[in-house]
């Protein structure tokens, strides 16, 4: 047993339960339910589900170690080796890589996504494991702490994600103690689950509220093994700002300086809601050298240029259930953390993407979709209808329910065969999962569409005319002037639409590669 | 001035701004930006808009007087003598009635639809008149009052709705005191609108839990003028409960059993929300005679068959922002005033529908579509993807938020060639209101289907297998037979389909008036 790990798990007893990876191989059946910490890509259990997919390996049982595993969001490299091997029978609520994108689209692996703020309390309702058999809800929680207090309570590493509820429903907890990285102990602010009709308000009112538990607690009966582990997450560098996002970036910043000019929000905006992406890099390298000052950022995951954004001074506060940094990034943080960890906070899934304290205070959002149509529809998740991408992750929670709901968007995107093959503007979108009623401003490197109180047509007209593509521009008019001339004869004006031609761009790339229509 | 308008008006300074509905007509000039009370067809100013049109009706000013006109929800028939005098170039978020549909859908109108929580806020946000040249925000609120309080605060009647908000950014207030009606006052429990930063958490916890405010404080300064008014709401007959309805009834109510049963419901179930419509009365009749006790309603419009849900002895508590009654229902209602006051309180619909209190007490929401699809979108407005019934409503505020998400709808309705000419089941919708993220539960009279943790394939199966109506059960299947089988090659079986023939079922309805497609 090593020095670190005493010193970090300091409740005695577990120390008793401490087990080798392998050695936990046995606990493991085909057909049981899995929860595992993480969120984001970190902060998921690793040496443990390294063993498990090894023995799979070595033994040839692949089609004979199948789960259901349901992560926060998405876990480390150890799921998509878990997916290559057929270990996932069933995944959600959301997931990032190939291998397990291509489980999910070849059929290897049924997966569902669901708003992330909703996935942690649905799965402890009992919903997602109504069809076990032995009547119990998950078999094992594997989850990645940084320490456990006295009382044998976990504190997490840099994500919360939906271990509070998993844990809470889980017959046994598996604890992986990783001692590579520093402790997070104080970093967290950690609600616990309660269902209704007992729920209390959440009484937070701005990005900084705390209620105070920095810990998970936990039966420790139920803890059966603890393991070291000396794994790091591993984060892909961010991909870098260019010149097409930061155009965006620039129309977005000049449009929150307009409605901080006409009243509409207070000088120092609302806490701002922020992906994935190089986009979403660029808005926040555009507000960190902006004229914004004392911001706060309420959103559900940090990346390397929230440090940025901290250090340009131009940030006062940030929180979200997850903190995905570069090994870089890590470095930064942990060497100044004396300075983070009193102004970041990480919470629990369901409080970070809580509809109702994202409405309570106003939150700006914004995410980068597959493609937004012209009435205002967007797919952020089934390319073509049918592939399936990452899913929704928090983008409903965020977009339905904050104050300005902004998603941006490069308006082309190139195919194989065509530098602008794919147009992010299509007529009909063949998936939705945000509502024309739930956006308010779409953004291109072309310019801003402000949909907020327009009517269908004139939202078209002016994403049309604001948003899209040059290359894509004339067609986009010609479908919505040809459905306006066909609605005006049948009286349905509202929303015109050709059924028969809604996807023909589509079809056209199936066939082409490319979106542009021959005429 | 009548006396009963004297007793009624009880802030003295009021009574000097006395005009009739006539004299109000000075006041309203071309291009205005108004707010009305009312929601669902009830609480609705009547004389002054009556006069109104009378005037444009008797001088010809078709075109030459049109407003920009906000309701809650939809008004009453006053708001459809507009429609069909031109007068109303603008109209959110919901409207009841052929001929303002028909304005909107021939282009007279430019209707936009937007969740109910959220519309109140989005008006005083300014959002809808960010493009009125005065910069003010409504010109004028005209709400219905049953009484007016000492110090001048508004009463309303059996409709809260906006109207707090409206009232709070309009540059004019003109306030009809309803005469006819008995005074509501006691019944309601108002929330006002407080704008991030500075939004506090709502405190309910329970469908009876009450701020205490009954009345809506208002700047008398801002009082124009008061109307007596004696035209009481005219609420269309129910439409009863069916075979059909009560076979979707009996396979609800044998469902919720079940969850009890389970443990995933408490024997007394959670508050329920149910929309209108003979589905919902079926419902509400089945409740009524079940062996559920005990239960409480959060909703957003309650209707005749509360009345009866509430002498049958199972329901405790009813909360909506709206009471819709039939003359002989609201005869009922003053008559047992007493006991339906302690048992009853309307509220702001920012405050019915609040996704925050939804989620929190795991409301039960049940509503009907236009149609919904295999893969479980629900499209709840747009007929055909163009043509605009009624709107969006709460639908979303419950559906999003609700612990158990439920969809009824006959399997399939007649059209006018063929008595199962429309199948309420299909491929896609060609318009997507609630996500497949957002729906648990969809049943007909054929059956229910539990989607809850299904992925998307085995959410397909299920719905036609247990709801799709026998004619087009083999159709359906063919679909997801040939979509999957497409999707196999190309490696996008998350969810398959078919872009080419996703509304094949839609088109033939469109050229043959059925759904039934020919082999």
């Amino acid at each position: 047993m090593s020095a670190i790990l005493k010193q970090r798990v300091r409740y005695a007893p577990y120390l008793k339960k401490l087990r080798t990876p392998e050695q936990c191989v046995e606990l493991f059946k085909n057909g049981q339910y899995l929860g595992w910490s993480g969120f984001t890509g970190v902060g998921a259990p690793k040496v443990v589900p390294t063993a498990l997919v090894d023995h799979v390996e070595k033994n040839n049982l692949q089609g004979q170690m199948g789960f259901h595993l349901f992560v926060g969001a998405s876990a480390g490299p150890e799921e998509n080796r878990w997916a290559q091997n057929n270990m996932i029978l069933t995944r959600a609520p959301h997931q990032v890589g190939k291998p397990i994108a291509a489980a999910i689209n070849d059929g290897r692996t049924k997966f569902f996504d669901k708003h992330l703020s909703m996935f942690p309390q649905d799965l402890a309702y009992g919903y997602y494991t109504k069809n076990k058999p032995n009547g119990s809800n998950l078999d094992y929680t594997i989850i990645e702490a940084t320490a456990i207090t006295e009382d044998g309570s976990i504190v997490p590493g840099p994500a919360v994600g939906g271990s509070p509820e998993m844990l809470s429903v889980s017959d046994k907890i598996i604890i992986e103690v990783n001692t590579k990285t520093p402790s997070f102990e104080g970093i967290h602010d950690i609600d616990l689950p309660v269902n209704p009709p007992f729920r209390q308000p959440y009484p937070h009112i701005a990005a900084d509220t705390k209620i105070g538990r920095t810990a998970i607690p936990v039966d420790p009966e139920k803890v059966v093994a603890i393991v070291e582990s000396t794994t790091g997450d591993i984060v892909p560098p961010n991909t870098p700002s260019d010149a097409q996002s930061q155009a965006i970036a620039n129309h977005l910043i000049e449009f929150l300086e307009h409605e901080v000019k006409q009243g509409r929000l207070p000088p120092n905006l609302h806490p701002l809601q922020s992906g994935i992406g190089n986009i979403a890099n660029a808005v926040v390298e555009g507000l960190a050298s902006s004229n914004f000052k004392n911001l706060t950022v309420w959103t559900e995951v940090l990346q390397d240029s929230f440090l940025d954004f901290f250090e340009s001074g131009s940030l006062d506060y940030a929180t979200a259930t997850s903190i995905r940094l570069t090994e870089e990034g890590f470095r930064k943080f942990y060497e100044n953390w004396d300075t983070y960890s009193k102004k970041l906070c990480l919470r629990s899934q369901v409080v970070s993407n809580s509809p109702e304290i994202i409405r309570r205070l106003g939150v700006i959002a914004m995410n980068t979709p597959v493609e937004v149509d012209i009435y205002g529809h967007a797919n952020s998740t089934n390319v073509m209808g049918s592939r399936m991408l990452n899913g929704l992750g928090g983008s409903a929670d965020f977009l339905r329910n904050a104050k300005l709901s902004i998603m941006h968007t490069p308006s082309a995107r190139p195919s194989k065969v065509d530098p602008t093959g794919v147009s992010c503007i299509v007529p009909m979108a063949p998936h939705v999962d945000q509502t024309e009623h739930d956006l308010d401003v779409i953004v291109t490197e072309q310019g801003l569409a402000d949909l907020r109180g327009l009517a269908p047509r004139d939202r078209a007209q002016t994403i049309i005319n604001n948003c899209s593509h040059p290359d894509y521009r004339a067609q986009l008019q010609d479908y919505l002037d040809r459905a306006t001339f066909e609605a005006t004869k049948k009286k349905c004006l509202h929303e015109p639409h050709m059924l028969k031609e809604a996807f023909a761009m589509h079809i056209n790339f199936a066939e082409n590669g490319t979106m542009k229509l021959k005429k």
